[in-house]
């Protein structure tokens, strides 16, 4: 990058503001996944209008910029591919308003999700879609991703919650999506257009978010299964069964042995393990919820069935040990790839069967955890990356896997979006028509092609 | 319109679905709005592959295609503004697919709403967002308008329900959206590019829907208000009181008049009325909420409320009050306007007022109905439109309304759409950035603008 370039962004940013530092860029080369490219420069801008500058200096110059929030992306959505400049938006961290009387609240992208969710609740409200990252993440990049968690079952994902954004685009122009209003069909849907975009069309400066009312009382439970089948059914059978579960997980065999090896939980090391909620108003309704999700258990062949005693801290315990997953699969080996899939409820059963047919035919660790009940799942792909051999054994999963998934009427990625990661699958799940539109609207955007460039496999 | 086009159609469709005689083209010239235009033709496609084929004939004869459902819109998003075919999707009303396991359903555009309400209902299923029209609008209509209703305050509108669609492009390209997973971020969200895009951009050839298990309990009451305020703010502190009612209905005195005079509820004729249901698994947790909201109804000075005895159909008088409120008021005079508009939900009060205060301004009845759990009002103006000093107070009227909704932090339309009426507005909301890149979208899709052209003020 050029002198003259860096010059200029510190003009915007300030000097504080402006890195060119090694040690920021080897930082900034990551995120939480396998990739990694360097960038040439980094900045933290303050405002809106800076961003602004940026972004019509980088037209100007045809230089890349890469939104970044807490760089958690699973799947390189903020490694910066081309290079460029990194736009770390977590120095804009205010919460700008919190207005219960009208339902919403209002935040600059590098808001921490937990800090939301700490903020909200003396209100007894909360911004329901619980991403696993949430003690980090930001609102700006769940926003990005279009992040799903723990609550997506019962409370949907980032999505069902965005009700206005402003966007300044590639060129710098700042655009004002969507409407404070509950409901609003005025013109196009652009919010939702940014919404899991994954920075390539703009870069979010401020989002207004629904909230919901907490409702105070939830019930656990958890059981055991010896058998896959038993336990996919189990979760399509109380996903149809005429309730809805504010939470229904999912952790499989060679996730529970790491749990024990690295937590003192000693949980049964059985096929799966599902952990669920229920919420409601009156302990009433949740109990009426959770036993009929015990009894689906019970019919299930379950070979264990147990109801947290809130009392006690039971329900702390079971989350404890679904929230411990990744942690603990992380030791398996020097290497992991956190996979993201989701299929249609009826499958899960079959999916699970693939993936531990698939872990054996390759000889890998695959640990499986999921949100079950909305049929997202998370295989976990355990290697040495030193090894030539394990290496392309993933490879040749992977892609396995997908296959599999689209086969069975399923998706690429539940929540951690395309990025770098899913780009060799794209054509799996997307036909020409598909991906040849999705072209023309990040055309249509971002003509240069500055913004987050090699994403999402919409260069031909 | 060229004899050899109406051949060329004839034989994509065959004669029997197509028509220019007279009497077809008048009844296609309206909808529900005070619009009205004369189309050219008006075909019935039966199959995906002959709306394609319509689309590629109007892209090479560059020819006006206004795609059209049961034509209930109240915006005129029906209306063949610059003439061409209709093209009635009422022929295209197969139920695809009911998917309880999977939580879905796959549907043709012309299957009517309560059709499909009624053939979830042995499932114990519902699809939610329970539009007034229901009874005759089509579902391929509701998704155009993304269409609301009584149920939005707990359940959303049709956006929410939308998981896939195929539509077919202006050029006759057939595209696939979305997807039947509960979760996907797999690229772009062009599904919801399309809801409510009033068929500008494509036409849906198939949708797949989300549905909902139906909570088996509700619980019903009413209660009155002898000041707008005092209703107003009962709305507003009950949907920020931890709760979400499934419905928050509200009418006004003009309309409980008009109700009055043809029906014999005898309905005390008060400001405000305001209509409540909760819905749950249970009694008691329905009952909870509907406590809650009783509460609050007395401490806003309620002067009656009334829980339904279900017994003996309370709610189903109560309901019938609220539904009829649009037949009854058009009789107060020979045209009316159904307005839309929504506002935060704290400004309720204010907005109610405001309309009250208008209606005296210019000497016209305005009774006003609305969706009062999400801020959705819709006040009607009624009048003699032989009358030119009248419909100039309409037109003056209208516009106050829709500046002070603006200034209120309110948007132009909660669920009717822009169409053709609100097009003189769409300034107020949209500023330059936002119309330019709406008819930049516009334009990328429909590059020769013969896709339901003239609508939502997309033209320069």
């Amino acid at each position: 990058m050029e002198r003259r370039v860096k010059k200029a962004l510190k003009e915007i940013v300030g000097e504080e503001n402006f890195t060119d530092a090694l040690i920021d860029l080897i930082a900034y080369s990551k995120d939480a996944s396998e990739h990694s490219h360097r960038p040439d420069a980094a900045v933290w801008p303050i405002t809106r209008d800076q961003v602004s500058d940026i972004m019509k200096l980088a037209t100007r110059e045809k230089i890349v910029v890469v939104p970044r929030g807490a760089g958690t992306s699973l799947a390189g959505l903020a490694v910066p591919e081309y290079g460029g400049i990194i736009l770390d938006l977590g120095r804009m961290d205010k919460i700008i308003d919190i207005n219960i009387e009208d339902r919403l609240v209002v935040v600059q992208p590098g808001v921490i999700y937990s800090e939301l969710d700490r903020a909200l609740s003396p209100h007894g409200f909360f911004f329901p879609p619980d991403p696993a990252s949430g003690t980090v993440c930001t609102l700006g990049g769940n926003v990005a991703t279009n992040a799903g968690g723990i609550k997506g079952a019962k409370y949907g994902t980032t999505k069902d919650y965005v009700m206005a954004l402003e966007v300044v685009l590639p060129d710098g122009r700042v655009l004002h999506t969507g409407s404070k209003c509950m409901k609003s069909v005025s013109g196009y849907d652009l919010t939702k257009l940014f919404v899991g975009s994954e920075g390539t069309l703009g870069i979010i400066t401020e989002i207004t978010f629904k909230v919901n009312p907490k409702p105070p009382v939830i019930s656990t439970a958890m059981a055991t299964f010896e058998t896959l089948e038993d336990g996919g059914r189990a979760i399509s059978e109380i996903m149809y069964s005429g309730i809805i579960p504010s939470a229904l997980e999912l952790v499989d065999r060679q996730s529970l042995v790491a749990i024990n090896q690295n937590t003192d939980l000693e949980l049964p090391e059985v096929e799966i393990m599902l952990v669920a909620e229920t919420d409601g108003y009156t302990k009433e309704e949740t109990e009426f919820q959770m036993k009929k999700i015990m009894e689906i258990f019970h019919e299930n062949n379950a070979t264990t069935v147990k109801h947290a005693d809130e009392s006690k801290g039971g329900a702390a315990a079971l989350w404890t040990a679904r929230k411990s997953a990744y942690g603990v699969v992380a030791r398996f080996n020097n290497n992991l790839v956190v996979e993201d899939l989701a299929v249609p409820m009826s499958k899960i059963p079959q999916m699970l069967r693939f993936i531990s047919d698939l872990a054996k035919k390759h000889d890998l660790l695959i640990p499986t955890v999921g949100h079950a009940g909305d049929g997202n799942l998370h295989p976990v792909m355990c290697f040495d990356g030193t090894d030539p051999d394990q290496v392309i054994r993933v490879e040749e999963a992977s892609e396995e896997l997908f296959k599999k998934v689209i086969t069975l009427g399923g998706t690429l990625t539940g929540e951690h979006g395309i990025g770098l990661a899913k780009i060799p699958f794209m054509g799996l799940e997307h036909d020409e028509t598909s991906m040849d539109v999705m072209r023309s609207l990040k055309q249509l955007f971002d003509p240069n092609n500055i913004l987050n460039p090699g994403k999402m496999g919409l260069e031909a």
